[in-house]
C-alpha cells in the first residue's frame, strides 16, 4: 500500500482546479503557488479520515479542498508579510507578480474556500463545516498574529505559548480536514473525538518537523534556504529549547546570530551546530506524540487505519 | 422619519461588536478602521430590505454584519494596495500597524464575515445567505483586478468594460446585503428579481458618487485628499468620459496630469477643471439610475419603500 494514493490524490487535484477554474492575471497568481508542487495532505487527511467509516469519497472531495485553498491562501499572504522569495523551489506569488496582486490572489483563494462550502448539497453537513473551516482560519490568524510577536518581543515565550502558538497556526488546519471527514463519514461522537485527538498530535508533529527541516533539511529539496527561521528569529521549540538550556556565553552568542537579518553562512552554520541537543530534545517530543497519535487510532478498523498511521509516520520523517 | 434610524443603527453596532470581541493587537487592528465612523449603508441596506416585508429585525442583523466585515476588510486591503495614507479622515491601518498586522486583520475580518454566516440557525437561510456572500466576495476581488489593470493597461476601457468592472468591485456589495434583506424576510421570487434590481443602479451610483466626491468634495469631509484618483490613474466614468471627449491638445495635457504621481496641487486642480462638463454627465447618468431604482420599489408598500427610495437619493446627494 503506497502512502498517498495517487486515484485519491488526483480526484483532490480535479477538484482543485474545478474550484479555481477562471483565466486571467488574478486567478495566474491564485493558481501559481496552489499548484507548484504541494503534497496536498490536508485534503488528503480528510480523504483518509472518511475512508475509516465509508468509501465513496466523491462527497467529501469539495468541503476538503475548502482547506487546501485557506491554507494556499495563508502561504501567499505570508509569504508577502516574511518578505519571502522562495517557496517550493519557486518565486513567490509577491514576486512573480507584485504585493497587490498577490494580496488580492490571496483574499480569492479564501474567498473560494466559503465559495466550495456553499455548492455542497447536504446543508446539514454543510453548515456543520462552514462552522469547523471559519473557526479554524480565525485560529489561523491568531497564530499567525502571536508568532509574530513571538519574533519582536522581549520575553522569551514560554514552551506552553509556544504548543498553544502551534495549535492555532498549523495545528488548527490539520484538525480541520480531519473534522470534515469525521463529519461527512458519519462518525459517533466518540470516534470524532478520538480522530480529533490524533489529528491536534500530528498537527503539532507537522509544525515541529517543518521547523526541523528549515534547520538540517537540503535547500533544494525543502525550496526555501537553511536557517531562513533563524535569521527571522523564529522563537521555534528548539528555539525556546536552547535558550533554556545553552550555557550563558554560547547562549549571548546564540541571540547574536537569532534574528539577524545581516548573519552570515558561517554564522547561521555556528548556530545551528549550537541546536544540536534541541534539536534531539524536538525529536523526542515528536516521537511521543506520534505514538500517542497513532494509539488513538485503535477503535478504528486495523486495516483501515494502516494509511493515517503511516502519514503519522511519514509527517516526521519526510524531508520536504 | 430619518433617513438613518438610530435604533438600527445602534443594533448593527452591536452585532458588529459581538463578532469582532477579542483583545490584543490582532484585534485592535481589525477594529482600528471598522469602527472610524462608516456609515453602515450596507448592513442597514439589509435591513431596510428585511422591513419591507417583516418587522423583527433581529434574525436579520448577524447575516448583515456580515458584508460590513467583509466591506471593512476589502478596506484595509485595498489601502495597502493603493499605499493610501488616510481614510475616514483616520491614518490607514497599515500605517498605524504595519502592513503584516494589516494584511492578518484584513483577512481575519473575511474569516469572521463567514464565521458569523455560520451562527445563523436557520440551516436552509445559512446557506443561501453563504452563497450570495461568497459569489459577492469573490466578484468584489475580480472587480478589483480589473480596476488595477485598468490603471496600467495602455488601451483605455469601454464605458461597458466600466460599469461590469464596479458592478463586481462596488455593486457586488451593495446588491448582496439588499438580497440577505430580501432571503430573511422570505421574499418571493418577483420581489427578489424587483429589489435586485433596486439594488443593482444603486451600487452604480454608489460608486460613481463616490469617484465624484474624489474630485469636487471637501478633504475634511471624505477623510481624503481631494483629487487622488488624478494622482492614481483610475479610470472613472468621468475619465473615460473627457477621454472620449476632451479636444485633442486638452486630451493630451490630461493624459500628462492623470496617474503622475509628481503632479503639482495646480495641475490636479486644472485636471478637474477639465472634467467639469464630465462630472456633469455623470450626475445625468445617476439621475436615470435613481428614478429608475425607485421605479423597482413601487411593488413594495407605500409607506414601507419610503427609506429605500429615501436612500436611492441620499446615494447620489451626499458629501461624504
Amino acid at each position: 500500500m503506497e502512502l498517498f494514493d495517487k486515484t485519491i490524490l488526483l480526484k483532490i487535484e480535479e477538484e482543485l482546479n474545478r474550484q479555481v477554474n477562471k483565466e486571467g492575471k488574478l486567478y495566474e497568481a491564485s493558481k501559481h503557488l496552489l499548484f507548484a508542487g504541494g503534497k496536498r495532505i490536508r485534503p488528503y487527511l480528510s480523504v483518509l479520515t472518511y475512508l475509516l467509516k465509508k468509501d465513496d469519497i466523491d462527497e467529501v472531495l469539495t468541503p476538503a479542498v475548502s482547506v487546501e485553498l485557506i491554507h494556499g491562501y495563508s502561504l501567499i499572504h505570508d509569504d508577502i508579510m516574511d518578505n519571502d522569495s522562495e517557496r517550493r523551489g519557486k518565486p513567490t506569488v509577491h514576486i512573480v507578480y507584485g504585493e497587490p496582486i498577490a494580496i488580492l490572489a490571496g483574499d480569492l483563494l479564501n474567498t473560494l474556500a466559503f465559495n466550495a462550502i456553499s455548492q455542497m448539497e447536504n446543508l446539514e453537513k454543510a453548515h456543520e463545516i462552514l462552522k469547523i473551516v471559519s473557526k479554524a482560519s480565525v485560529k489561523v490568524c491568531e497564530g499567525q498574529a502571536t508568532d509574530m510577536e513571538f519574533e519582536e518581543r522581549e520575553v522569551i515565550p514560554t514552551i506552553d505559548e509556544y504548543f498553544d502558538m502551534i495549535s492555532k497556526k498549523t495545528g488548527a488546519l490539520i484538525v480541520a480536514p480531519i473534522e470534515i471527514g469525521a463529519v461527512m463519514a458519519d462518525f459517533t461522537e466518540e470516534e470524532r473525538k478520538a480522530i480529533c485527538e490524533y489529528a491536534k498530535r500530528i498537527g503539532m508533529t507537522f509544525q515541529i518537523q517543518d521547523d526541523v527541516l528549515d534547520l538540517i533539511g537540503d535547500k533544494n529539496t525543502i525550496g526555501k534556504p537553511v536557517g531562513s527561521d533563524i535569521v527571522e528569529g523564529k522563537k521555534t521549540i528548539m528555539v525556546l529549547h536552547a535558550l533554556q538550556t545553552l550555557p550563558e556565553p554560547e547562549k549571548q552568542r546564540f541571540l547574536k546570530i537569532l534574528g539577524n537579518s545581516n548573519a552570515t553562512d558561517e554564522e547561521i552554520k555556528e548556530a545551528i551546530e549550537m541546536l544540536g541537543p534541541s534539536i534531539n530534545y524536538a525529536k523526542d517530543i515528536m516521537k511521543t506524540a506520534t505514538i500517542e497519535a497513532k494509539d488513538y487510532l485503535k477503535i478504528f478498523d486495523e486495516e483501515k487505519r494502516k494509511r493515517l498511521e503511516n502519514i503519522a509516520e511519514f509527517i516526521i520523517e519526510r524531508v520536504f
